[in-house]
C-alpha cells in the first residue's frame, strides 16, 4: 500500500519536513494547514518541491467545525470551504479532511447535518475535489465512525466519503465490525496512530501522547487488515501528535515513522518483508513468539584512557583469550561471556560500544534491518573473516549479528591464540550475560522501543518508574520469549550539572552469588556499599530469618522476590560510563530487582559525592 | 500553625533534603521511608542532624497494605509493623502514616478491618507510638476519608486517628462537610497538596502531577479552614509528588514549598502576613480582587555589546530623557513607557534585566515579598534617592517596586536633565506597556506562577499550548484585575542546538497600529515578515472584506478577534535575547493573539535560518 504521513507529526519548517519525509521513503504526505499558513513557501512552491521530491500530496487537513450550525454560520462556513477548495486546486490536492464539529455545532439532529454536509459535497464536486468526513472522538454530536458513515451513506454523494482514524476509533473502544460494512471506495482516507493505554481525557491523550504504530498498546495490524478487507485502496497514513516528536530531529522522526509503517504492513500481511530473524510472521499482534536468537554473543567496550577496564575484567574473573588479527582489540572470556576491549575506540571514558547478538542467519537478519531503514555500519573485513553485520541503534550503541559455528561463535576465529595473563586467576563463577541496561536519550526512547522490537524481534514489557534521588528513571524492558536476551532501556532525568550522564550497565549471571562475591573481593574488587538501613527494612518486609539477612548484609547483596523465585544482586563501582551487576536468579524470577533500584541509584550518587569531596 | 514537609517532595540525598528544609524555614518534616532506606545515615544520625537543624520529625511514612487480609498475612503484617514501631522509637517519631490497603486486601467488610486496625492500635500503644490512618483515593475497600474516620471512630483507641490528605479527598470530589464531625484530637495529621485539574486516572495524577498550594486549581484555604474549625492542632504538612520537583534543586523547591504554605496560612486567616500590595485579604480563594498596582513603571534592559538597543529604541520612537546621576544608565521615554538602558550590566547579549512595578506602598510590598521568602536585592542607594526595593524572580529577571510622586514615578528624579538626541524624532504613538512575556526555565515554571501570584497579587489565567516549529511553547498569563499588568510566562521546548534560548519580549500599546507601523518603517525599522499564506487563511476564516485584508497584508500586521474586540500586532526583529511587539487592542479584547503565535514563531525561525545562510 502507498505510505503517507501528516506534516504535523514532525518538527521543522515545511521545507525541512518535506525533505525528511522524502528521505525516509514515504510516497506522499498530508498537508497540515498550519504548516502551510506559517510557511514562506507559496502553494505553487509547495507543489514544485513535492514534485522534485517525488511526493504526492494526499490530503489537505484539517477543516473544522462545519456542520450542525445556524443558517448564518452555515453561510460563513461555506464561504470558508470554498476558499480552501480553491487553495486545494492550486496545490493539486483532491481530498480534504473534515473533522466532525466540536466547537460551533449548536443544532443537533442528523437531518440538519445531512443537509449541510450534502451542500458541502456539492460545492466540493463543483470545485473538482472531495471531502473525507471523520468523527473526532470528542465531536459534539458526531463522535463515532459508524455515525459519520451513517450520515455519509444517507447523503450518498460521490464527493463525500469517510476518513477512518485509528486514534478516534480505538480510543473510544468502538466495535470494529462496522468497518466491514463500509464499501472500500467510500473510505476516502485512513489515518494511523498508536497510543499508550492511558486513563486521560481523550482530547489531551490525542494531542500529546499519540505514538507511531508499534510504540503503543493498540493492535493496528488488525485495524489495517479490516480496512484492506473492506476494499480500501488509499494510502496508509500516519497522523501522530506527540510533544516529543514535535521537538525532535525531523529526519530521525520521519525514519522512525517509516519503520513503523513497514512493520505494520508486514504484520497486516499486506507487504512482503524478509522474514524476521525471529522467524515469526506476526510481529505486532502482541503474541510473544519464539525467537531464534540464542542471546548475547559478545559485549564490546571502549576502554577509555587508563587500564581501569582491564583491572575490572580481571577482578570479575575474565581471562584474556587473544588479540584480534587485524585490530587493536583484545578478547576477554569467562564461560559463555565474551567481552571485546577495542583499543581502536579512543573516547576518553570507558563505555559500552557494541552488543553482539547470535542469530540463525546473519544475512536474513541484516536484510530485515535494512528493510526497516536502519543503517548498516561500514565494516572493513578480511575475506577469511566471519560475516558480522552491524547496525547503529538510536542511542548510538552498535549492534552486530553473528552466527554460531558448532559450539563457538563464528567470529571467535578472528582472535589469535590465547596469551594468558599470568596474573589472571580462575573463573569467579560468572556464566552468561543476564541483561544489558542502556540509557536512552529522552527524545528517542519511543523510537528505541520500536527499533529493538522490530529489528531484533524482542517483546516489550510494561514500563516502570524507578525513584532516583535526582528524579524518576523511566525503564522499559524488552526480552525474547526464552529470556535469552533481556534489554532494559532507561530514560534518565535531566538535571544539568548533576550526574547528567547516567552510566549503562552489563548484568552477568552466576549460579552462586555469595561464592562469586567472595572471589571478587579476594581479587581486590570493591563493590557498591549498601546502607545498613536497607537490611533493616528488608528484615521488616520479608521474614527471611536473621541468618539470611546477616549473610546478605555481610556480603552487601541486594535481594528481591516475586511469585516465582528470588533475585540476588550486587554492583561493581562504575568504570567511566559503565558498571557491572552480578545477579543470581532462582526459581522463575523474571524481573530486575526494580524495588532495589532507588537504593542502587542513591548509593551511586553517594559514592560520586564522596569522590568529589575526597 | 507549625509547618512541615514530606522529604519525598524534593530531590537529593536525605542529608541535603534536611538542610534545604531547615534553610527554607520549615519547623519539621515527614520522613519518607525510602529516603531513610537508601541513606547511609543511621536513624541516630538522622535524629542528631534534625536536632542540629532545629527540625522535628513529625511523621514516619508510609506504612502500606495492612488491613483486610487473611490471618497468615495479618501475622506477617503485624511483625512488619512492630519492626517499624521500634525503628520509630530509635528516631523519636511518635506518629506513623498508615495508608488504606490497595494491594493485598482480599477480604472486604468493616468488621475485619476494625479488628485488624484495632490490633495495630494496641501494638502501637504498647510501643509508645500512634497510627494515623489515611484513605487513599484508590484504596481497595477504603477510599474515602469519611469511611476511614468511621472505622477509627468505631475502634475508639487513643493510639489510632486519621490523616486527612487534601489530594485524596479533593481528587475524589468528596463532600468536605464531614470534616467538621471529626474531633480535632482524632485528626492526627494533615497533608496538603494542590493539583491541576486533570481527567487522568487518580493514581498517575497523584504520583506525578501534585503541586504546592497555589500552583494548582484547588481551594486549599477552605480545606485548611475546615481543619482548624474541627480543632486540628497538628502541623500543616506538604506532601507533593511531582516529576519536576523530584529533579529540581532541593533548596529552590523547599523555598517554593515554604512560600506556598505562608500564602496558604494567610489565606486561611490562620496567620498574619503584612497586607499584600494588592490590598486583598483572600489571595487564594480564586476570586480576583482589585490590585493597587498601577502597572509597569519601567523596563530595564541590558544593552549587550554594540548599539543595537539604542538603534531599536530610536526607531520605536523613544527619546533619551537623561542619564542616571550615579550609574552608567540612560532613560528612554515615550508617553507612559520608560526604558532604562543600563550600561553597568555587561552581558554580551541585549536582554530584559528588570521590570519596575508601581505599587501604593513600597515598604509594604517589600515586607510582603520578604515574608514570602524572596530575597531582597542589595542596592547601593544615595540618601536622596527614591526607595526602590528589588527582588529576584525565579527566571533571574529582577523586579523593583516603586511609588508614584504626583504624576511621575518617584524614581524619575534620579535621572539628570534630558540631553535630547538631535536624531530622535517625534513619538510613534506608543502609549504604554501592554504586556511582557518572559521565558521560564521548565524546572521553575510552577514556582514562577506562585511567585508572581503571591508577591505581585496577580491572578493566573488558564494555560495555552502554542505550536512552534520546534515544539510546543506552554504559556500561562497572569494579570491584575484592571489589566494594568499582564505577564506571560512561557516554557519553551528543549531542542539542543536549535534555538535553545527563546527571547523574551516587551509588548507596547498604540491606539493606531497602522500609523505607528508607518512611522516605524519611516525611521528604518524592519518588522518581522509575515507569510502571504497567513493572509489567505485569514481571509478564509474571517470575512473582514478584501480592503481590510489588503491593508493588513501591506503592513504585515497580524490580526485576532475574540467576542469582545480585535487585536492587531506586529513584531520587531530580535535584538539579542529580546524583541518588541506593538499591539492595538480594540473593544474589550483580552487575549494575546495566541492563534498567531505559530506564525510568529515560524517567521522568527525562518529569519534565524536566513541569517545563518547569509
Amino acid at each position: 500500500m502507498r505510505s503517507s504521513i501528516a506534516t504535523v507529526c514532525i518538527s521543522g519548517s515545511l521545507g525541512d519536513k518535506l525533505t525528511a519525509i522524502a528521505d525516509a521513503g514515504f510516497d506522499g504526505y498530508e498537508l497540515f494547514e498550519l504548516d502551510l499558513v506559517t510557511s514562506r513557501l507559496s502553494p505553487e512552491d509547495v507543489v514544485s518541491r513535492s514534485t522534485d521530491l517525488g511526493l504526492s500530496i494526499d490530503l489537505y487537513q484539517p477543516f473544522r467545525d462545519f456542520e450542525g450550525v445556524t443558517p448564518d454560520q452555515f453561510a460563513r462556513n461555506l464561504r470558508r470551504a470554498e476558499h480552501k477548495f480553491r487553495l486545494m486546486n492550486r496545490l493539486g490536492i483532491d481530498t480534504m479532511l473534515l473533522c466532525s464539529n466540536v466547537g460551533t455545532a449548536s443544532l443537533p439532529g442528523d437531518a440538519l447535518a445531512i443537509d449541510q454536509l450534502g451542500a458541502l459535497a456539492a460545492l466540493a464536486d463543483a470545485n473538482g475535489v472531495r471531502v473525507a468526513y471523520e468523527a473526532l472522538a470528542w465531536g459534539k454530536f458526531v463522535s463515532t465512525y459508524d455515525h459519520a458513515w451513517n450520515l455519509v451513506k444517507q447523503i450518498d454523494h460521490p464527493a463525500l466519503g469517510v476518513c477512518l482514524d485509528s486514534f478516534h476509533i480505538l480510543s473510544r473502544g468502538s466495535d470494529l465490525d462496522a468497518i466491514a460494512t463500509i464499501p472500500g471506495e467510500k473510505i476516502f482516507f485512513c489515518q494511523l496512530a498508536d497510543a499508550p493505554l492511558m486513563n486521560l481525557d481523550v482530547l489531551s491523550w490525542s494531542r500529546h501522547y499519540r505514538l507511531f504504530p508499534g510504540e503503543g498498546n493498540w493492535d493496528l495490524a488488525d485495524f489495517v487488515a479490516r480496512l484492506v478487507h473492506a476494499g480500501y485502496q488509499g494510502p496508509l497514513s500516519l497522523e501522530v501528535f506527540n510533544d516529543v516528536f514535535r521537538q525532535g530531529d525531523p529526519w530521525v522522526t520521519a525514519r522512525d515513522a517509516r519503520r513503523s509503517l513497514v512493520v505494520l504492513e508486514d504484520a497486516a500481511r499486506a507487504a512482503r518483508l524478509p522474514a524476521p530473524s525471529a522467524g515469526r510472521p506476526d510481529l505486532l499482534t502482541g503474541l510473544p513468539t519464539v525467537d531464534a536468537s540464542r542471546g548475547f554473543s559478545f559485549i564490546e567496550l571502549q576502554p577509555g584512557t587508563g587500564t581501569a577496564v582491564d583491572v575490572t575484567l580481571n577482578q570479575l574473573g575474565f581471562t584474556p583469550r587473544g588479540k584480534h588479527q587485524r585490530k587493536n582489540a583484545e578478547l576477554w572470556s569467562q564461560n559463555d561471556v565474551h567481552v571485546v576491549v577495542n583499543h581502536d575506540l579512543t573516547g576518553p571514558q570507558p563505555q559500552v560500544a557494541a552488543l553482539g547478538f547470535e542469530v540463525t542467519n546473519v544475512q536474513r537478519a541484516s536484510a530485515r534491518a535494512v528493510a526497516l531503514r536502519s543503517h548498516l555500519l561500514p565494516r572493513d573485513r578480511a575475506c577469511d573473516e566471519d560475516v558480522l553485520d552491524g547496525i547503529l541503534t538510536p542511542d548510538g550503541t552498535e549492534v552486530y549479528f553473528s552466527e554460531r559455528d558448532g559450539d563457538t561463535p563464528s567470529w571467535l576465529s578472528e582472535f589469535g591464540p590465547a596469551d594468558p595473563d599470568p596474573a589472571s586467576g580462575p573463573s569467579t563463577g560468572i556464566t552468561h550475560v543476564d541483561h544489558v541496561a542502556l540509557v536512552q536519550p529522552w527524545q528517542r526512547a519511543d523510537e528505541a522501543v520500536l527499533f529493538y522490537q522490530s529489528i531484533l524481534g524482542l517483546v516489550v514489557s510494561d514500563g516502570l518508574d524507578l525513584a532516583g534521588e535526582a528524579g524518576l528513571v523511566r525503564s522499559r524492558s524488552l526480552v525474547t520469549a526464552d529470556r535469552g536476551i533481556r534489554l532494559a532501556l532507561n530514560v534518565t532525568p535531566v538535571q544539568p550539572g548533576v550526574m547528567d550522564v547516567y552510566p549503562n550497565h552489563v548484568a552477568l549471571h552466576t549460579d552462586d552469588l555469595i561464592a562469586t562475591v567472595t572471589a571478587l573481593r579476594a581479587r581486590g574488587a570493591r563493590l557498591l556499599p549498601i546502607p545498613q538501613n536497607y537490611y533493616d527494612d528488608l528484615d521488616a518486609r520479608l521474614d527471611l530469618g536473621s541468618e539470611v539477612i546477616e549473610t546478605l548484609r555481610a556480603h552487601e547483596i541486594l535481594f528481591d522476590r516475586d511469585e516465582h523465585g528470588d533475585f540476588l544482586h550486587v554492583y561493581t563501582m562504575p568504570v567511566g560510563q559503565v558498571f557491572f551487576e552480578i545477579v543470581q536468579r532462582t526459581g522463575g524470577y523474571d524481573g530486575y530487582g526494580a524495588a532495589n533500584a532507588p537504593v542502587r541509584l542513591a548509593a551511586q550518587r553517594a559514592e560520586e559525592r564522596q569522590q568529589h569531596t575526597d
